[in-house]
């Protein structure tokens, strides 16, 4: 293995801000093939329902079965698996669930309302959605983490039924999948995946009941398929690949800066790790570190790809110009790899997450710090938020005007209607007007 | 004009619910001609800038202009458009505004965070967003509420900069429109449209700033453009038919809800007019109430033909029913016009907003009584929210784990990592973790 590549550049060149900007860039596409096949298999499940989930799931995943009921999990099952785990595997699960639960119970909203002095009452009501489907890749990106942080705000947000649904490709299961499913009290499992999961969950079928909104991650032809449901469903955002910016005053350990950028490049070549130091010397010693490490690594080649295509150490003349440039980033991850880092949370206006000083890795929030780790990718975080329990909940506003509060808005609202020249509008408020 | 038809349905019919389903759709669709046009606009514009839009501009919009701050309305354009108003419109559109504005201040949600016994940190930190887009459609469809709707929740949120985008086909301006654009302080208006606007502020342009997030209705052309720079961008729904459910207990004056189901339909074609009522010759004097106010609707050709196309007069057998129908449709306006109203409140689990008893009409949500009229349609209340601040603010995680907490954490993260086959992220946690 030849020594890792990863680009040095410098905040202070002419060109950094258009080479940062390509750096930054990443167009997922849409690959016509994968599109096409998502609409004949959105079509099928669509109009036929189980029969053509059992046929795909036959064709793809090669599990052969009669009927939909033989790709469900009994609750026995999430449970054995549970059951059958390493002890320290199941206590890290629980105690990870116990946390994520924990913070997102902080985010519950509540519903309000108020009443004028007209005794008109207005207000905003909360309510949790009735059903939900949480998608669960197999293979690889099988993560039962992942099952923790989609379940468990839907949980607390007290949605009435969520039915996971994960791929067994040659029947082979994931335990630490079924055991947090178990852990979070998921309802319902199926055995099914790729689009035709998610058609059976949009459109409901003879067997799974159709939900009102589809969360968790998947592969191209999954997330094409969430797209072109939403609407039907709603759906939680469709994730890009994985990023970490680390912002370093030079204090700290080399190798841990070395190991937090690798353990983003591990995720998948296109993941994007990014440091920004004041200190030269010490992106020498990041750089010194990495060589040293990876090649250790059991996923080096991953973790060598991405560095080299997507990462970079970049030198910044100061924290505020650190800062400025971890905004125009808005990071999915963002760790203050500094002495004094809290003092510095203000100047970060745009980030999915921010990992507070040298003990604050992002694999603690990944797993079990507490709060989320569905996080926004590719600069979204300017204008979305991780996942929560607000996901899982919706509003409805109330409007109860009393008789003597329309003697006030309804001249108002007529007002306007006309000018709008929405007739129908004004004449109905006007009816409520006495003369 | 013959009599006005519109369907009588009984809800004990065998058919009913898929005749019910049947109504209720609405396939949007898409053209391939508009989505082509579009891909050309958006690319042009993305690579061209102002040149683009200018060109645009002048072949569809016949302005004739050489550079883009020509373009601009300057603030004491829609200062002038303000004061240029008739006294009742101007007071309407201020105290409309004041009453929005009061409202939606009760939304804002503010960061919290919480430390643990070990100095752990663990929060929510809540911001605005930076910059938003709000589009606002030329002609019929222009409405200055609409501004309001839309501008209101953006500055009660905090958002830094707020520009408008509104078409003036002609030149011809709309001076309700501008005006709510001086009363809601909205920073820059561009009297540019279509799908070059939603390009402008999504990519930028030399001198239209990049937005976060675009807001606001707009024709195929807009929506089309909306859903295609979702992730460049942040973006509200693309909203379908306005719809109208009432649901009454045959109490009441049955010319007022014959003009609330007309204040629905004189929308467009595609908007939708329902009424659930537990009383059979209510629904026949509604009927005849319909025969007796259209002809003198001004927009009685439209209402006409949404009330036959898409409307239905259905009788139900009590208000548990209505109230179950209800939650199938999940209604994007829902009007409680009955004696105790405010006792079935409760039975609502989809709903965008709720108008409890017979004061409540519709129209007074539309203007003036404080929650946004910007509401899910098409069965979205499953789902989703009426437009409200938090569509304007966005949460960052704020994880500070202490160096004790570190020592908890670090062996859970490592563990569940290992159990993923995430070793980078195992090592960059048990980093942490003391000897």
């Amino acid at each position: 293995m030849n020594s890792p590549q990863i680009r040095r550049l410098d905040a202070r060149e002419p060109e950094f801000l258009s080479t940062l900007d390509a750096l930054l860039a990443f167009e997922s596409g849409t690959d016509s093939r994968i599109e096409n096949a998502v609409t004949d298999i959105l079509a099928a499940v669509r109009n036929t329902g189980d029969t053509a989930v059992i046929e795909y799931t036959r064709r793809f995943d090669r599990l052969d079965v009669d009927h939909m009921a033989a790709l469900e999990l009994p609750e026995a099952a999430l449970q054995a698996a549970l059951d059958g785990l390493p002890e320290a595997q199941r206590a890290a699960l629980k105690t990870a669930a116990e946390r994520v639960e924990a913070y997102h119970r902080r985010q519950i909203v509540e519903s309000w309302d108020y009443t004028e002095a007209d005794g008109t009452r207005l207000g905003q009501i909360v309510t949790p959605l009735d059903r939900v489907g949480l998608y669960v890749p197999g293979g690889r990106a099988s993560y039962p983490s992942s099952v923790l942080m989609n379940a468990i705000p839907a949980k607390v947000a007290g949605v009435g039924e969520l039915i996971m649904v994960v791929p067994t490709p040659d029947g082979e299961r994931n335990p630490l999948v079924l055991a947090a499913a178990a852990i979070t009290g998921v309802d319902r499992v199926f055995t099914i995946g790729g689009a035709q999961a998610v058609a059976a969950l949009a459109y409901g079928t003879q067997t799974i009941p159709q939900v009102d909104k589809i969360v968790g991650p998947g592969n191209a032809y999954v997330a094409s398929a969430k797209r072109r449901v939403f609407g039907t469903v709603g759906i939680d955002m469709v994730a890009g690949p994985s990023e970490v910016l680390v912002i370093s005053d030079g204090s700290g350990n080399p190798d841990w800066v070395a190991m937090d950028l690798f353990a983003q490049a591990e995720h998948d070549e296109l993941a994007q790790s990014i440091l920004l130091c004041t200190d030269a010397g010490f992106i020498d010693a990041v750089a010194a570190s990495i060589a040293k490490l990876l090649p250790d690594m059991p996923r080096r080649d991953t973790i060598a790809t991405s560095l080299a295509n997507r990462g970079a150490l970049i030198k910044v003349s100061d924290l505020d110009e650190a800062c400025a440039i971890a905004n125009r980033i808005a990071p999915e991850h963002l760790e203050l790899s500094m002495e004094d880092a809290e003092a510095w949370i203000g100047k970060i206006r745009h980030a999915g997450a921010i990992f507070v000083g040298h003990w604050s890795v992002e694999a603690l929030g990944d797993y079990c710090a507490g709060p989320n780790h569905v996080l926004p990718t590719m600069r979204s975080a300017r204008f979305s938020s991780p996942l929560g329990v607000y996901d899982f909940q919706k509003r409805t506003s109330l409007i109860q005007v009393s008789e003597a509060g329309a003697q006030t808005l309804g001249p108002i609202a007529a007002t306007l209607a006309d000018g709008e020249g929405l007739q129908a509008h004004a004449a109905s408020a006007r009816y409520r007007v006495k003369a």
